[in-house]
């Protein structure tokens, strides 16, 4: 049995080339005492990837030169010496981004192919909805009412951090990219307007769908729009840094928010996340947005990339080119 | 009984001068029912003041051309048809800059030269020491051990706000211009370390004197030391943005801070704020100011510029020049 296994050969400077990957084949690993191997179905993409690796301090150490590039993904336990997971158990966990991997158990949870299918349990069930959940809930503290704004919209976050806004009670407006995304989270996702980052003046937009301002901005995308929000926030505002897509490639300076006095102004706050922080809640977490896609409250949508670990490379451009409209997902089997 | 008074007569563009302002001399006035007349001594100089000049939205409306400039001042009542307040009384307001000034009551608040001199009132006693309190225990949320970092510290509210961030006892340290306003904040008021910004590397100073990083960090100038604060935040820090003195001449695009997500990767908050929103608690907070001031914990310093209201355009000027420690206050009579 063999492992094909996707290398950082070195890090990109902007966007990553066929120069940042290596392809490796490798047998498949036995797991030792207390460990298990992992059959990966899907890998999950996310633009936080592209920090990863980068050869700087932030939340988690970069992927080291000639690892196996860090991916969160779910796949069937295959072989087992740990006390915790079986073989045939469905899990989720830090897999990386190879066919088959060796995990001491940590970070791996089972998950229930009778709630959702496996690539949900990377979207709205995985680390995308509980990363729109918290940061909306506990960073946004979002009430009723709220006037919400969501860059990224479409995306795998935004999506979810709308549609959770709503069944909030408040009022959201999501930005994104072209007719077919701004569509469908007006049509499909509920979502009370939505602003063409392509076609339309972002600013003009925002002023006329909430004229009143915005209570709370959650940002997916940073750059300039994160400067237009802060021109709109209300008294108390909350604004969380949830990530910022279009300076991920940034070779220059990053774009800081030229705005950012707004916070004082309007006596607001921006505040950074990370999901990892709400770890101990996820159970709670899951249950409740599995509660709410099963009541047809929460739509999921996932757009699976297939062709296995080879295509990771390609795949991952598709979300700095906006490619993608929920959540991105490689299938590897 | 005539009045001097320094009126608005122009925006400015970058730093005001000479045709910014009109002084013009009247009569003074009588207050009518239900008002009071004071007879202004000192007279706050603040920042915030530029902003208050500008044609923009804010937490105030601008100053209008031809208005009396805004300005916090104190004084002695002189006439009174207002019930709280007697001829004779001390009060503090916002009086404007002129000599006399026609009040009914809004803001009013009698002040007691037995607890300390006018100027003080100004000063540790008024909108700087509360602004350094509330910003500090409140928005910064300090405990014990903290490791602060104060920029403008030797200005009026960054003065106050290292002497309370070391009352609480945390690690304080104070970025400052030139070697007398370091020595004054590390001998007499007991910061743990000072940076000279103008002759020191201060990216570099921070990692020498706060090796572990930065819990909290009052901002009170903005510009490229936020992003140097903003390289060295610890997990959870919170960033007050109190002000941004470097900035609010800029006749460009303000300067954004490039390193914001460092607010993502730490979990870190950046949070305005604005004295007057804690205006329900400031009687608790002058009375616990007034305690420490008392007590010798808390060290009042006023840089007080003589010649009356005639001397406000070149005072104002000294505040982005950097030519004040602790408070300026201008003298009227």
């Amino acid at each position: 049995m063999s492992n094909l296994q996707v290398r950082l050969a070195a890090r990109p400077v902007g966007l990553p080339d066929s120069s940042t990957w290596q392809i490796e084949e490798s047998p498949a690993p036995e797991p030792g005492d207390g460990e298990l191997r992992v059959a990966i179905r899907y890998i999950s993409l996310d633009p936080a990837m592209r920090g990863w690796m980068n050869d700087a301090r932030s939340y988690a150490p970069p992927v080291q030169i000639g690892a196996v590039m860090r991916a969160f993904a779910v796949g069937q336990v295959t072989a087992s010496r740990h006390p915790v997971f079986q073989e045939g158990d469905l899990v989720s966990g830090m897999f990386g981004v190879q066919e088959h991997a060796i995990s001491d158990g940590r970070g791996v949870a089972k998950v229930d192919p009778g709630i959702a299918p496996l690539p949900t349990w990377l979207g709205v069930l995985g680390g995308t909805g509980l990363t729109a959940y918290f940061g909306l809930l506990d960073v946004g503290k979002v009430t009723e009412g709220d006037r919400v704004l969501i860059s990224g919209a479409a995306g795998a976050v935004g999506s979810a951090a709308g549609q959770i806004a709503k069944l909030k009670g408040c009022h959201v407006v999501g930005i994104a990219g072209g007719k077919d995304k701004c569509d469908w989270i007006t049509r499909d996702l509920g979502f009370d307007a939505a602003i063409d980052y392509k076609s339309e003046n972002v600013g003009e937009r925002v002023h006329q769908v909430m004229p009143d301002g915005i209570d709370v901005y959650f940002d997916n995308v940073g750059g300039p729009t994160l400067d237009t929000a802060l021109a709109f926030l209300r008294l108390h505002a909350r604004v969380i840094i949830c990530g910022a897509i279009s300076q991920y490639n940034a070779t220059g300076q990053p774009y800081g928010p030229t705005r950012y006095l707004s916070l004082l102004i309007n006596r607001a706050s921006m505040t950074g996340m990370l999901v990892s922080d709400y770890a101990a809640r996820f159970p709670a977490a899951i249950a409740e947005l599995a509660g709410w896609l099963a009541e047809g409250k929460l739509i999921a949508r996932e757009q699976i990339v297939k062709g296995g670990v080879r295509q990771f490379p390609e795949a991952l451009l598709m979300l700095f080119a906006g490619a993608n409209t929920g959540k991105l997902v490689l299938e590897v089997s």
